[in-house]
């Protein structure tokens, strides 16, 4: 089912919608292995339950699971979310799975990027990772929706889209050597404009300090609407974050996106700062090839790192002393939406957050144009 | 998704239709272990990608394949065809598959058998048959369709229904006592009842000869429409077949189906009589715990063991002699039908054929009733 086809979305007039567009459903991964989620990912299975049925309330859910899990995870999932088995090295569907793309007929295809663990060999989070390549196709093949194959190394997490033909991205992911070497930023933006069918890229600097993913965009800014991003943010001036955010604040006012408009900024505390404590660190299984955890070590927290479903938002709560007030930002970017936090600091141990751990399949139907092929 | 309903299919409205009703597509595994299928697999494969794409020219068809030969199979097979992972002990989609029913209203749930290797440690083929056993249920989260988990050990092979209340069935299988010693055949025939939503159950006595199934009812007839039933023969007297298609050939006759009509009977010819080649039995690979198979072992070859499609059939091809007698025999019993065959030796040699490898979906759609919970 899945046709594999040799053009690109934009040649077909196809674009990448934004989140907050409707979606037909969203999928997920369980989380397993040991040398990544403490105590042997009980904790962090238990947190994705409850991201899979918080998101459950808006729009239907899938989760992939290995074989081995298959029926434990069934049992801890509520009977709304279906469970499919699939093979998996870690549990980052936003960064594995497909990103999908519509056209003006309401066809839905997938965008099957490469992937190499955020790094591969150089600096990248494990090895192997030959079960991640393959889950993008997976779940197009369940989906049977045809997938784009993209001749570039690159995330979902990477990239964020107004859905108007705007990309934002970070120049510490986009541009890293253990990425794309052999392409500079031109060809980014062009592979950028070929693959999710937009006109303008918006570059920011680095990410959120410490991010392991190497700066990922979902963990720094997103869009909230066109014409309007909410950036990551913290007041503390001897924070490192302090001057990563004010550059991407700065960037963010002196662009323009693809209709020429400017950018509203809307700042989301930082909780925090966060940091791994020696008993979390004590709960995990090191393992050759995996880059380890140490006692002390700031995690990348952020409440940007948030999935807009259908007419919800769900959001990670991490931090009791901004939880509120994070929250009440968000249901004023999104007035028509509930806002639903879920405890998500098994997550964020894992090294990401709600955001990173899901991926919308747009709403719309499988193209059944064979002229494409 | 797969909720699990708690009643039984007959209390909530549903029946089994039959296989020559509209279906909504055919699930398949695919072949792989090496001590049922010679040559590591790769001359079965080649015949299931055959059948997989015969099958596809009438409905969709998806293939479940194991983690390990995921990427193979996918080339292997045609790209109309949906790949999707799932784990199995071997490729007998009929017997661990879901049996789907159906209510008046076009809603449709599975029914998922408890499986037992076709006898478990009493005669069974292979150990152990864990996977197997999650098979209908990953099919039914896959289709978004409710389960009915039966308490009952059995295969969909080893019944057949004509969608009008009947149930057509083996006492070789279904009373074996390495299937389910506890119940007589009052208390089998009670299960179908509830199960498969019918009222009349036909007992035939053995299968055909040397099956080793234990005597699935697949292999040796099945209904061709409503008071119409095809039934495997020889009018070789010395050959052991004889005498158990001439003990159904009076039982079919004495018989009547739920609506009180007596059944016509129309024969297919028996291929060869087709034993296991030296060379053959060779390309296997022993296992302890598998059941082996030896050089000269007589074949259960039927071409009662063929699959029903939307619009078409799909028929083994299995001796050069008899192969266009049976198709016109099929032609004549399907005429709105067009009769495909494909050459299915290597079928055969794991132990069943076109129909033991496949399972229709009927057409329909997922229930949404939650009455039933």
């Amino acid at each position: 089912m899945t046709r594999t086809l040799t053009r690109t979305p934009a040649a077909d007039g196809f674009h990448m919608p934004a989140e907050y567009a409707r979606h037909a459903g969203c999928w997920l991964l369980w989380p397993e292995r040991p040398d990544n989620w403490r105590e042997g990912a009980r904790p962090a299975q238990a947190t994705f339950a409850a991201v899979a049925a918080a998101i459950a309330r808006f729009e239907p859910v899938t989760v992939g699971v290995s074989r081995g899990e298959f029926t434990a995870a069934r049992a801890m999932l509520p009977e709304a979310v279906r469970v499919v088995e699939m093979a998996h090295d870690d549990a980052w569907m936003r960064d594995v799975g497909p990103t999908c793309v519509v056209n003006a007929r309401g066809e839905v295809r997938g965008v099957d990027w490469h992937f190499n663990a955020w790094g591969g060999l150089e600096g990248g989070l494990y090895f192997p990772w030959d079960q991640d390549e393959l889950v993008a196709r997976k779940v197009l093949e369940i989906e049977r929706l045809a997938r784009y194959r993209a001749p570039l190394i690159n995330e979902g997490g990477a990239i964020h889209v107004d859905g108007e033909g705007t990309a934002l991205v970070t120049e510490e992911c986009l541009l890293n050597p253990n990425r794309n070497p052999t392409l500079d930023r031109a060809a980014i933006e062009q592979a950028l404009c070929a693959y999710l069918g937009v006109r303008q890229v918006i570059w920011l600097g680095r990410g959120v300090f410490n991010d392991e993913t190497g700066g990922h965009i979902d963990n720094l800014a997103c869009f909230a609407r066109p014409g309007l991003v909410c950036l990551t943010w913290t007041d503390r001036k001897r924070d490192p974050q302090f001057a990563i955010s004010k550059d991407a604040w700065e960037r963010l006012h002196a662009a323009r996106d693809a209709r020429g408009r400017p950018l509203r900024v809307v700042r989301l505390p930082m909780p925090g700062p966060l940091k791994l404590s020696a008993r979390e660190a004590r709960g995990l299984v090191p393992r050759e090839g995996t880059k380890p955890r140490l006692p002390g070590e700031r995690l990348a927290g952020s409440y940007v790192n948030f999935y807009i479903a259908n007419r919800g938002i769900v959001m990670p709560l991490l931090d009791p002393r901004m939880d509120a007030l994070a929250a009440r930002r968000l249901k004023g970017l999104f007035p028509g939406r509930t806002v639903v936090g879920v405890p998500a600091r098994e997550v964020l141990l894992g090294g990401g957050n709600i955001h990173c751990i899901t991926q919308q399949i747009p709403a719309g139907h499988p193209s059944r144009s064979t002229s494409a092929r």
